[in-house]
């Protein structure tokens, strides 16, 4: 049986699960691939601390350029993160022609051309299913099962913290601060959570979702980007009572000669299947031509769930090994030739409905100033709720808008933000109603 | 580029659909596989209707021979259906060391062993994602992105005629007959619609995936099959009052040194995905080791969605072909030599939780003769519910047992049915709480 040596970079979480598996599976991975896959060397700055694995003959070493440059390893799997040093063992193992497989989303969404250019130029794979939705099977999907479709829309939920925030929120009317806090005691959120809560995290997997679907070069830089960090109770208390549910979505979708790609709280309706996707729990829905609507649901996170992606990973590189088919798939399922440049709409040209949550004091005539604003700018109006008093003092107004144009929707709000009984910024969530 | 020659046997709603995908998504075909897909040749002993597709250059013809032994035609599609000359035709295509693609999984069920073992030996590919759960990627994941799990359960919803009908009685509380006629009148049942409701299409899709998530050789015999004739409108209101649903479940769980592997109505609670699962759509859950829960949702029949599953076969056969890496894949997803022969376990050995509804006349003594009986076989009741009587006069008895012994039920339901004051057979419902 051939022998197909793997060496780690990064002895962090996704590391040590993709080398349990390895280890603790080597015997079930050789009856599924026909192959040897051998963890040959681990390469960490922390050589000593003990992760719970018996290493057997697998070296464990500080330096990963032994692993890069070693002649005997087929497949190098980067789990160190970031997009400093990763990039650099990434670009240097494909130069040295070694298939690679990483989890860094932050990485592709931000060099993935460059990355993708490099592995092309030396005829290897760079594999990358654990970097969006972790065990959920969305890169394959978007390359292979969906090969003879135009993928029309995605839409998901690919960050945890967030879905477990909004969850909590939800279920016992925690405040978007408490729930955050419990987020980080049970390990679901960081320390510094900006990276999740404020929606970059998204965005980078929906960089590389989008160029997957509709065979285009990442491009985070276009995408808009919201977070979660002016959510609510209330907002999410008056979403229920109208069947919506507040989700922070990735939204992907086609067009003419324009791609939509979006990230931001969102407000859909009880009959979206991703309402019903709760905790740290992330899915996707994708329409596509021939399929119609289909769903991915799993973890989006953790140790196992990330290793199993990265394993599939790995096995697809050793069957293309064995079968003598390097490069089998294109890297992001087209023919690099074919890769296009479609631009990402404009966020001033998106025209959806939108919730708004204005906080006032409770003086006379701001509700007819706040709706005279919305009128002149060409905003209709769909329904208003205002509540009692809070506790300190202010009305919430809550409004729901027809579909209406994002610039102009902007441009309202900037000019009821001056209106003197208007406190602070209003709140802005974005309305979908399909799928 | 190069071109790969298929030839389609059976050019009926699912031979259409694959033609249609090949002529209208030539050229994405192409610039996503980097070869020439060309519909050369479909075969059927209807030449003559117009299919709405337009053919070119590819050839209508009548004697599906001619393709198989045509040495240009690198791949056969088989969507003849059934299980005799569909039969014939792949064993016949496979010796002509041609790729044989499959959405047939009553032949599969049925012969599948003997159709692998001639793949095999005659070192083509033999692919039929399209014969379980229609677009959603299920063989592919458990061949491939699951490769490095231990599969513990699954439970699914893989036929859409019988979703549909349980979703009617459900959200308008029709009769089964009514629900069926509908659910024929809008093309989901067949005119004979056995093979649907009573469970067996179910059952020859979950042998397809047992061998797959397990190992194993394709076992259809032991799977113990029941429909959903018996379901009335009562039972799925009892359901929801209790906060389950009733769903036709297709059941594979792994245990030390068995599989139970049964098909039939389930009560299962609403905290369960596949509760939100409506109408004609089908849905996975699976449970791994590394992964945990996951879930695939989509279409699980219909012209496109089944065509598009066919093609993702066609270009991952294609792909082998240009890259050289003929059977990259074993065909179960494990190499032949450690397929396992795993038994099934005996339904009476089974432990579970029952929904019992008796029909009883409303004499003194009915409900004690009835708890009696099943006391003495050691069926403990949870709960009891007596509703006022029907309008035929007739009181409806429902319960719900704590665990108990398939054998034990059975006993007591024999014993129960020469009751006199029991009319007809009572119904069950096996509950499951997990996943």
């Amino acid at each position: 049986m051939e022998k197909i040596n793997i060496g780690i970079l990064g002895y962090g979480v996704v590391g040590t699960g993709v080398a349990k598996l390895l280890k603790e599976k080597k015997q079930l991975l050789e009856h599924r691939v026909g192959a040897q896959l051998n963890l040959k060397t681990i390469a960490d700055i922390d050589t000593t601390t003990d992760r719970g694995i018996n290493l057997g003959s697998t070296n464990l070493i500080s330096d990963g350029n032994l692993i890069i440059e070693d002649p005997d390893i087929h497949i190098i799997v980067e789990t160190i993160g970031g997009q400093t040093i990763a990039r650099e063992f990434i670009l240097k193992a494909l130069e040295h022609k070694k298939h690679v497989v990483t989890a860094n989303k932050a990485l592709l969404a931000g060099h993935g051309n460059l990355l993708m250019k490099t592995a092309k130029e030396n005829q290897v794979d760079l594999a990358f299913e654990a970097s969006c939705g972790g065990c959920m099977p969305i890169i394959k999907s978007l390359r292979e099962s969906l090969v003879a479709n135009n993928i029309t829309s995605m839409s998901a939920i690919l960050n945890g913290t967030c879905n477990y925030i909004l969850t909590r929120i939800s279920n016992d009317g925690s405040s978007f601060e408490a729930a955050l806090k419990d987020a980080q005691d049970l390990g679901y959120a960081e320390a510094e959570p900006s990276l999740d809560i404020d929606g970059h995290d998204t965005a980078h997997k929906l960089a590389i979702l989008n160029a997957l679907a509709h065979g285009m070069e990442i491009n985070l830089k276009d995408i808009h980007v919201e977070g979660i960090r002016n959510i609510r109770p209330e907002d999410i208390q008056f979403a229920k009572e109208f069947g919506y549910t507040i989700k922070l979505l990735a939204i992907g979708k086609i067009h003419d000669n324009h791609v939509e790609a979006r990230v931001h709280p969102t407000m859909i309706p009880d009959s979206n299947p991703l309402s019903n996707v709760n905790s740290s729990m992330n899915a996707i829905v994708i329409e596509a031509d021939a399929t119609g609507q289909t769903m991915l649901y799993g973890h989006g996170a953790g140790m196992m769930p990330t290793a199993s992606a990265v394993l599939s990973d790995i096995a697809d590189i050793a069957r293309n090994i064995i079968s003598g088919g390097n490069t089998r798939v294109p890297i992001l399922g087209y023919l690099e030739d074919h890769i296009q440049h479609i631009p990402i709409l404009n966020m001033a040209q998106l025209n959806t409905r939108y919730y708004l949550r204005f906080e006032a004091q409770d003086h006379p005539g701001v509700l007819s100033r706040i709706s005279g604003v919305l009128g002149e700018n060409n905003i209709s109006i769909e329904s208003v709720h205002q509540k009692g008093r809070n506790a300190n003092g202010k009305v919430p107004i809550m409004m729901i808008t027809h579909l209406a144009n994002e610039a102009s929707v902007q441009n309202a709000l900037k000019q009821i933000s001056t209106t003197q009984s208007v406190i602070g910024s209003p709140v802005i969530i974005r309305i979908e109603e399909t799928p």
